[in-house]
């Protein structure tokens, strides 16, 4: 018999069309008891520290015949995503009492995670532990192997990023940095271009809600055309870009978030370009990419140690601010990696 | 001292915007004197024996900024492309009298070319000459790369291609159907899914003019999805496409014929599906493999001897015909491959 206590819980209150408003979401108070339940099997009861804010997640609040990875949300239930927790019971082998785990989690005060062979253990907490929600979790391995892996870049190739600043984009831009490449990256306000230029070693960046032809500002920044293209934006942007590729380009097709509140998504013109530039536009997810995290620590835990890899994290405080900082992604509310602080680790 | 001849010529009168009309061309006489110009150094004379109608000359009427990896055509003057021709006279040590070679050339009676370096010579002549305006030339290379080199297949793929009874899409087919794919196509009249389900060997082919829904439509022939799409035509069959294709899948970005005479491309919506469905789209151009030449003889002459492998023209007769041939690429008047008879080979 365990401890019964309260669970504070994000649910969705219905499939959303159209923008995500915090008032999509409810904040309630449930209850929990803290013992595994027996039919449970190898399942874990977690408490959830931190929790990822990540623009997939509006995908998952959709009702739509849409092929996608994941499961969607369920209408009036709490919704999950990425996020670091800590095991209090264990009926995993490969877990126990006290580790720490980042993966699929709820997002309430405590889980009971079915399916703990998807949990990574989390074997360095030298780092803050929110790291598992960006730099050293999905973000990270997206931006990772979504630019060395996808991208194939070379030493001295232009480097574009849209959403430059977000939990990909800024480490995108620092792996090419690192490379040697000429990386400009766009963002949407004047503190997202400082930062990029001044702490996260950006060659330019610029504000698009501020250029008015998107195609004369990537001209002025890539006179000789792009490289390479990091795409997490979609739509306008993507067309732009389609139109200032060089020969050879590729494009690592990561996001669109500028089409996931919109019922039908903007229509993209410069396709042709493809073809006479002989471009690869290639699509990924993370998943694919999951068997390799080791490798991928290996490489960035150094860097990160040694200072040479920055990030840059938007931490909300507590469930209750949630949904609000979820929404805010879709406006570019966030300066950085959107967090949701949910209890410390003690 | 040579002969002066009459000499006819199919002139472009202006760039050409909207649809590409017959009236946009002329055809006139000129004379030429049989005798290569002092100044024309490792240039050779020939004269043409059959010319080749393609999608891509379309573009090369057109007045843009937009990058092309060829010249567009000059206004007032002679039109080119890629054609058979037998040399008269050669200032290029590779070549003598009587070789019989394909590559651009102007369609004209005959040519003074300049830049013979990129012609190819023709060491078989078992098979009809006008397989090098097609199946052993241009629009072959484009089908074996395109479909072997940037489509990766693999035996048991469903793979989907549209222009299907086209210069391309009938030889993509058919080394589809070799490799043991299941092989959709789409065209444009009655006669050519005849010809697709009959005479090429397609499972299956659809009219996509008789279909209100593209998406209905490519469902019904690939209830569990598309893994290779060879892209011709563009706009709205893409987006269709898009939205059926599989995990991994992948397009090859050849052409979009129904493009070319917009002023504005259309819209294409379902570009998400890219990253959903880890998609790769790859544009290539057949000049990059070009150097391969020897290797796509050695494979495709012998299925072609063994007749395993076919390929249907479309004969127009004289240069006349011409503009209206080439016109008629656009409306799919052609039923396979459009070739201009230009002269005999004696």
């Amino acid at each position: 018999m365990g401890e019964t206590v309260s669970n504070k819980q994000v649910i969705l209150k219905d499939s959303v069309t159209g923008i995500a408003k915090e008032s999509d979401f409810e904040v309630t108070t449930s209850t929990i008891c803290l013992k595994l339940p027996e039919s449970s099997g190898k399942g874990v009861l977690v408490k959830n520290l931190c929790l990822s804010c990540d623009p997939y997640m509006r995908i998952l609040m959709t009702k739509t015949d849409l092929y996608f990875p994941i499961d969607f949300y369920t209408p009036a239930s709490v919704i999950f995503g990425y996020g670091v927790a800590k095991v209090l019971e264990s009926g995993d082998p490969n877990l126990k009492e006290g580790d720490l785990v980042w993966g699929v989690t709820g997002w309430e005060e405590y889980s009971v995670i079915e399916d703990p062979q998807k949990l990574f253990k989390i074997h360095h907490s030298d780092v803050p532990l929110s790291y598992y929600t960006g730099i050293l979790g999905m973000a990270g391995m997206t931006a990772y192997f979504g630019f060395y892996d996808v991208c194939c870049p070379k030493k001295g190739e232009y480097v574009f990023i849209s959403a430059a600043s977000g939990a990909v984009g800024q480490l995108v831009g620092q792996f090419a940095k690192l490379l040697g490449c000429y990386v400009v990256g766009a963002a949407g306000t004047q503190q997202k271009i400082d930062l990029l230029k001044n702490k996260l070693g950006f060659d330019e960046a610029f504000n698009y809600k501020q250029e008015s032809d998107l195609n004369a500002a990537l001209k002025r920044y890539f006179p000789k055309g792009i490289d390479i293209y990091f795409e997490n934006v979609g739509g306008k942007m993507l067309d732009a870009v389609l139109g200032n590729m060089r020969a050879h380009g590729r494009i690592a097709a990561c996001g669109m978030i500028s089409q996931y509140n919109l019922e039908k998504p903007e229509g993209v013109h410069n396709l042709l370009n493809i073809i006479l530039q002989r471009l690869r536009v290639q699509g990924f997810e993370v998943f694919d990419y999951y068997h390799r995290y080791s490798e991928f620590l290996d490489a960035v835990l150094p860097l990160i140690r040694a200072q040479r890899l920055t990030y840059v994290e938007d931490i909300a405080d507590g469930l209750d601010a949630g949904p609000a900082a979820l929404v805010g992604l879709f406006s570019g509310r966030n300066v950085g990696k959107q967090v949701v602080a949910v209890a410390a680790e003690s």
